[in-house]
C-alpha cells in the first residue's frame, strides 16, 4: 500500500444555517478543501461523501452523484460514493478516501461529509438519528439517542463514581476550546453551573451535556505522500487507518460502558501506525454526550478505566495538558452535523499539525488522532496523523 | 495493486416476502455466500453493504454495524461499511470491497447489498425511490422514475424510431431467461401481446416494461487471486472495476437517451482489463426499464446508437445469440430489490463463467460484464470478470 498525505482541508461554520441548502454547504467546504489543496477541480480522481440521513432529513440520497453534480464534475464523470455509517459516516468516508489512494486505484480523492438537519422538525430528527441505534428493539421501544447514552452514564456513575461536577467539566472545557474555534456552532465559554442548572433531557444528562443538531460541511483531500509536495508545503501524513464494529444495540454489548469497538479500533490503529499512547499529543474524539468523552479517553487507552473523570477534573485533557483532547470544541461546542463530523476531526487534526490552530493550538504537535462513534458505538473509526 | 477474485457467492429468492425482515434477507445470502466460499465468519476481514433507502423503507441506518452484528460477527469488531449510490448501490459496495482487497487493507472480504422495499406502501416507496433522482428538481416537480424513463423513451423512440414491439422484446427476452433462473421474482414467460396490452404506468412505458418492487439480498466473498485457490477451484477473477458520474438531474444531461455516464464506466472497465466489446461473452445490464436495456447495450458499446431495438429484435441479446443480455432475466424478471441488483449481476456473471448456470446457461462463457446504474443515469458502475 502506498503511504496516503492529506493536501488540503475545507469547513463551514457550523450552525443553524436555515437560508442554505445541503447543497450550498457542500460546495463551500468541497472549494475550500481544494483551494487549500491548490488544485483544479479536474485533477480529482475519486471522491467519497459521508452522510448518515439525507433520506429522511431531506429526502434525498444518491448523494454521491449529487455532489459531484453539483462540485460542477459531472462532465468528468469521477466515481463519487456515498458512505454511510450513522454519526461515523465522515470517519468512514475519510477511510474508503485512503483505502482507494493506498490502492493506486486513485491519486487525488476529496473525502467530504455532509449534514443538512435542521430542515425538519425535532421530533423528525430525533426519529432519524434513532435510526442509528437498532430501531426494532430500541427504536420501535421508544428509545432516543439522549436515553441511551443516559443509561451508559448511569451505569458509569454507579460503577465507578463520576461526580456530576467531573462530566460538567468535559463540557466547560469543550466549550473553552470551541470559544477558540471559528467555525463551532457555540463559541461562548460555559462554567460548571451552566451545565448543572440546565434542562434536563435523559437523566443524568442534561442540555449541556448533549451535543446539539447542526448543519453543516466538511471536506479534505488526499493523495499519495510522494505527490502530496506539489501541493502543498505541510503535507500531513496518515499514520494509521482503521475501523471496528460492534452490535447495533447498546443492551448487547459485553458491557455498555466500555466501547469495544473503541478499544478494537484504536489497538488496531496504534498498530498500524507502530506508536505508544504516549506518543500522541492531542486526540479528537467522538463527544455526541459527555459520558461518550469520558469512555472514549479510557477505551482509547488514555486513561485507566474509571479515571476519566478525575483525568478531566484535573485538566488532563485541557489545552496544555497531558493528553489535549477536542481542541476543537468537539461535538458539543462545534455542533454535530452527523455526516459531517468525522470529517471536521481530520479537519482539527490537520490545522494544529499544520500549527495553524491559532488560540487552541497545542504547542509542538507532532502527532495527533481522530475518533469517530456510529450510534452508541456500533461502528468506530479511529486515525492517527503525523507530520508529512 | 493486487488481483482479485470472487470465491463465493449467495442469493435470497428475490420477491414480496412480506413475512421476512431486512436482517433474515441479508444473514440468508450472507450465510450462503460464506458457506459457497467454503469460510469461517471468522476469516472475514471487511464487509460492505449496498443499500439504498433503509432510512426511509425500514427506519434504519446503520446498515453496516446492523449486517455485521446480525451475521454473528460482532465480537470480530470487522469494519462493516454501507456504501449508497441508489440502484447502483450493490455495484458500488462490490467495487469498495475489490478496492479494499486489491489494496492489501483486507483479505477476506464480503460484498452485500439488501433491500426490504414491501414493508411500506407503494406511495412511500415511489417517493424513496425518487430521492435517487434530483430532488429539489424533479422530484418535488411530481416526477416518479417511471416518468423519468418515459421522457428518455420519448426521446429515443422520436429520434431512432424504436418500434413498440422492439421495446417489449426486451422484457420477452428477459422473462424467458428469468422462467430458467430459479432466484427470480417472475418466472413465467410472457409474449409481446403481454407488454403492449398491459397497463400504461407512464406513456409509453407499461406496466410490463417496469422491473418491479422487490425484497432481496445478494452477497458475494472476495479474496486475493493468489489465496483464491485455497477456497474454491473455480476462483472468477475480477478483471476490471469502473465507475463514473454524471448530472443527477435528468434535464442536466448532454443527451437524455445517452447515458454519458455508461459510456465512460463502459470504457474505463474495458482499458482496465485490456479488451474489447467482441471479447464479452454476456453481460447483465441495468433494465430497471425496458428503454434502459435498449441504452445501455448501445452505451456501453455492444451495438450502434440507435440500432438495439433491430439487435434486440433479431435475437442478438438473447440466449444463444451475438451477445446474451441478462441471463438472469434482469431486473425486470428476476426484480428489482434496489441494493441488492449490483451483487446480484456479480453473482450471475460468477455461476455463468463456473458453468452453472443451469438452463440459461452460455455455452463456453469466458468473460462476463455486469452495469449497474443509479437514478437515471447519475452513476454507474461496470465490471468485467473472467475464469480465474
Amino acid at each position: 500500500m502506498r503511504d496516503v498525505a492529506v493536501i488540503g482541508i475545507g469547513c463551514t461554520k457550523f450552525g443553524e444555517w436555515w437560508d442554505r441548502s445541503f447543497r450550498n454547504l457542500f460546495v463551500e467546504a468541497g472549494v475550500s478543501a481544494i483551494e487549500d489543496a491548490n488544485l483544479a477541480g479536474e485533477q480529482i480522481d475519486a471522491m467519497y461523501v459521508g452522510n448518515m440521513s439525507a433520506g429522511r432529513f431531506i429526502e434525498q440520497e444518491h448523494i454521491g452523484a449529487l455532489i459531484a453534480d453539483y462540485a460542477g464534475l459531472a462532465s468528468e464523470h469521477i466515481p463519487s460514493t456515498r458512505v454511510e455509517a450513522a454519526c461515523a459516516s465522515g470517519g468512514l468516508a475519510f477511510r474508503e478516501a485512503v483505502i482507494s489512494v493506498a490502492s493506486g486505484m486513485s491519486n487525488i480523492v476529496v473525502a467530504a461529509g455532509v449534514e443538512k438537519m435542521t430542515d425538519v422538525d425535532t421530533s423528525l430528527s430525533t426519529d432519524a438519528l434513532a435510526g442509528a441505534a437498532d430501531r426494532e428493539w430500541e427504536g420501535f421501544a421508544g428509545a432516543t439517542f439522549p436515553g441511551l447514552y443516559a443509561m451508559i452514564a448511569n451505569d458509569y456513575i454507579h460503577r465507578y463514581g463520576l461526580t456530576r461536577e467531573q462530566l460538567a467539566q468535559v463540557a466547560v472545557k469543550n466549550h473553552y476550546n470551541g470559544a477558540r474555534n471559528p467555525i463551532a456552532q457555540f463559541q461562548k465559554e460555559i462554567t460548571l453551573s451552566t451545565v448543572t442548572n440546565s434542562t434536563m433531557v435523559a437523566d443524568p444528562l442534561r442540555l449541556f451535556d448533549c451535543s446539539p443538531i447542526t448543519d453543516g460541511a466538511a471536506a479534505v483531500v488526499v493523495a499519495p505522500l510522494e505527490m502530496a509536495k506539489k501541493f502543498t508545503d505541510t503535507p500531513i501524513k496518515v499514520l494509521a487507518t482503521a475501523q471496528a464494529s460492534d452490535t447495533i444495540a447498546l443492551h448487547d454489548r459485553r458491557d455498555i460502558s466500555t466501547m469495544d469497538a473503541s478499544v478494537a479500533a484504536g489497538n488496531r490503529a496504534f498498530k498500524m501506525a507502530g506508536l505508544e499512547r504516549k506518543d500522541i499529543d492531542f486526540v479528537e474524539v467522538h463527544d455526541c454526550f459527555t459520558i461518550a468523552e469520558i469512555c472514549a479517553i479510557e477505551d482509547l487507552g488514555f486513561c485507566k478505566k474509571g479515571e476519566a473523570g478525575k483525568f478531566t477534573e484535573e485538566g488532563a485533557t485541557a489545552l496544555g495538558g497531558q493528553i489535549p483532547v477536542n481542541t476543537s470544541g468537539g461535538l458539543k461546542s462545534c455542533g454535530h452535523p452527523v455526516g459531517a463530523t468525522g470529517i471536521k476531526q481530520v479537519c482539527e487534526a490537520v490545522l494544529q499539525l499544520r500549527g495553524e490552530a491559532g488560540k487552541r493550538q497545542v504547542d509542538g504537535a507532532e502527532i495527533g488522532m481522530t475518533h469517530n462513534v456510529g450510534g452508541t458505538g456500533a461502528t468506530v473509526a479511529a486515525h492517527i496523523f503525523g507530520r508529512g
